[in-house]
């Protein structure tokens, strides 16, 4: 048989499992765009869109007696071309596999299937009177199951941590088919190994998350925000502890932009005449919340704690929110990227590296960056205080450049962002991954036996490689 | 070469790598106990004790060579036979690898070797105006490598989670001596698979740990303590919830006694003319406990969420300690142990269940009980808020059991405790893990899939078989 006819035959047998009209071929893939950030038609064999657990492990079964590589799609709003497919994959959707299934308000926990969306995940825990403790930009589109795969961060991890720390049980497809139900609802579950971490923060490559309960945490309806201004970084540190100890356990955000981005999304092209919240010459800002569940109570801890730190020398000026358009106008500050993103050439990195040693890095790198491209722009900011820092670099461009050209200005600003990173034991990726956009990398932030256990870990659960295959490890 | 001269041949090699004061054999072995609980002579081929991850790393590779099983020890104050070794083992002991490297004030981490002990690193933390996130009553003795090893959890796993939450980067000893150096100090790392939750909870049988990189927390000196009285169990539930919104993020404890165990720990031949913080009259008891950085504002919230769960009905009555003494009376009834292993026999659990399914659970396995032992004694008290509770049974003893009836009745007391959970979701081991103990009981609590799975890690991990052999898995 020709591998014409083999291809025939595997998508005659998923149409039998999931239904013809849910094996899309032809036009039907190609009118999907290949990821959020990249509109160009989707390439697969076929997308396959099982409805149910029991689908999903059949059709994994059948790829796998094919050795048919498998690429796993969710929200798709991964930055590090994790689920990038060519014409041969197997495209396996999520999308039909959607419902919240069950909340138990009194043990917090919700369960539900991988595919469901993060807002409605979000939205049922706060009908509930409860919240769920992940949230991310793309949370209108990204799913649960790409939440945990890429073990995802965003705006709460100081409090509530990564997505890893808020699931407790998890159900994967491994690459057999094989269903492996672990759906643990507990606080504390020490019977053996904690499989579940296998597959979290494993972009797909060693097993394909169906379902998974989650935490809950009670709700935090009282919000204070500021944008605090500070002339050296040494403040920056010394007020993180100050509030962290001082708002006892409320603090839920505190985020630091350089003055170069605190400029960029306060000038007046973008905000209007609407004067920004605080003037614009501070070398660095930081916008902190505290989240509680009484508003005066919050406030009045809020404005306490910040005094302390005024007092202290340690914040040079603040805004605090009156209304919450000011907490819109001060986010937008930190969240806005459209104007950064407006330079070509611009290159976009997401990294970790200890807070003791950010200072002396950034300057180190604006000074390499001035060296080989003078004038460029280089914006920082991000989640400080979970270490983790995103940065944009924009060289000058003075001419249309070729593809070809960019990719070696993409290549050279890459080096200088991460191969210092490797001495201060900092990483390549804080909270987007490896996928295949970083892969090249990761010797920098794993040294070789880590590396040669990540292969022994896909070697040893997917053994023909049909998962995910090329992505973040070699397999 | 027969058996003996081999063994020679090892103890020799093993001598030149750690110097031969620190290879025990004979008596020196003997002098050890078996484990905290448990006085008998230690049995071992061996007591190794090398004094670094570089000499850790040899007498594994000379193990390895010789297919020679080792067992790991650190406090040895685990409660499930985790570190048991027989007459043929080399017990490694990390005694004098017990060193606090580093603390980073600014990144929060500290940095240490795994024979540190827990109390050792709180203090260190204390010491720099932080805290360690976690403790448990053997903190004295216990340390870093086994708390991670086993997965500790205690009494700030409603705050903080479990040890595996505290640990952000970890260096491990593979089966074959390789060093496997993962010491990630930040927050936020998603360069690869995340391997060090294969070691945490793992006890031992996947990777000896030799470092760790601890997270710490801002600390938190101000500390209020109540004791609660409920007449019904929803009462509990209601007020967690309470508890847990209207403190914001300041709930430590939530710890809940069924009325025998209150019962027992406030008779005047234990507190004496100490009268009790709480009539014992009610059938449920619970002691919270709020910390935070500021002594007036801690007790202004911890009050004025008491008195709404009191308005609300939730609550019957409340101590509210107003001293340290009232602090540790309160402490001392949820502490105390003594008293209740005075019984013999008595057997002990650690289990995990859904919060909502508990109270039914409790009564029926009381109805069990007295059908089979009339008069039995049940204990049930624990760390409610995270699934997990703690029992005690104690038949009638009328007679001297010999040891073989108590085997029995421990076993039939075990399958009363245990078959239930399988249905509800629940486990038999929240916190103490698996060990030899409850090793036959591990299909209760997890699958097939589940169990294959742990092997397959075992299997390609530890092809041999020679760490901790037994333990967990079949391996």
């Amino acid at each position: 048989m020709c591998a014409v006819n083999q291809q025939s035959a595997l998508l005659a047998n998923l149409k039998i499992i999931v239904g013809s009209e849910h094996v899309l071929t032809g036009a039907d893939v190609r009118a999907r765009s290949t990821h959020f950030w990249d509109a160009s038609p989707l390439e697969a064999l076929a997308v396959v869109r099982p409805a149910s657990t029991a689908e999903t492990a059949a059709v994994v079964r059948t790829c796998h007696a094919a050795g048919q590589a498998i690429v796993t799609h969710g929200g798709v709003t991964g930055l590090v071309d994790g689920n990038r497919s060519n014409s041969q994959d197997i495209v396996l959707s999520l999308e039909r596999q959607r419902d919240i299934e069950s909340i138990d308000t009194i043990g917090r926990t919700i369960t539900v299937q991988a595919g469901a969306v993060l807002q409605s995940v979000q939205q049922v825990a706060n009908d509930a009177g409860l919240q769920f403790g992940l949230d991310l930009g793309a949370r209108g589109s990204c799913t649960i199951g790409g939440n945990l795969s890429t073990n995802a961060g965003g705006l709460s991890v100081l409090r509530y941590g990564m997505a890893r720390e808020q699931v407790l049980g998890l159900e994967v497809v491994l690459a057999d088919g094989t269903i492996l139900s672990s759906l643990n609802q507990m606080l504390k579950n020490n019977a053996g190994y904690d499989l579940k971490h296998l597959f979290v923060g494993s972009e797909g490559t060693l097993g394909i998350i169906t379902r998974a309960v989650l935490r809950l945490r009670a709700s935090t309806p009282a919000i204070e925000t500021a944008l605090l201004g500070f002339e050296r970084f040494d403040q920056i540190t010394q007020t993180l502890a100050c509030l962290d100890q001082g708002l006892g356990g409320s603090l839920d955000a505190f985020e630091v932009l350089w003055q170069p981005f605190y400029e960029l999304n306060t000038r007046p092209e973008l905000v209007g005449s609407t004067p920004p919240p605080l003037a614009p010459n501070y070398p660095y800002y930081a916008v902190v919340e505290a989240r509680g569940a009484d508003t005066s109570r919050c406030k009045a801890l809020f404005q306490a704690t910040l005094e302390m730190a005024i007092e202290n020398n340690l914040i040079v000026d603040a805004a605090i929110a009156q209304s919450s358009k000011d907490r819109s106008n001060i986010w937008f500050v930190r969240e806005h990227i459209d104007l950064a993103l407006k330079h070509d050439p611009v290159f976009v990195y997401d990294i970790s590296l200890p807070i003791a040693s950010m200072e002396e890095y950034i300057r180190k790198l604006q000074a390499c960056l001035e060296d080989k491209w003078p004038g460029v722009v280089l914006y920082v900011y991000g989640h400080l205080a979970d270490s983790n820092l995103h940065i944009l670099i924009a060289p000058p461009a003075h001419k249309e450049l070729t593809s070809e050209e960019k990719m070696h200005w993409q290549s050279y600003s890459n080096s200088l962002v991460y191969e210092p990173l490797k001495e201060l034991g900092g990483t390549i990726s804080a909270e987007h991954g490896i996928g295949l956009l970083k892969k090249e990398y990761l010797p920098l932030s794993r040294n070789r036996e880590e590396i040669q256990m990540m292969n022994l870990l896909k070697k040893t659960l997917d053994p023909q490689n049909i998962l995910n295959p090329g992505k973040v490890v070699s397999g």
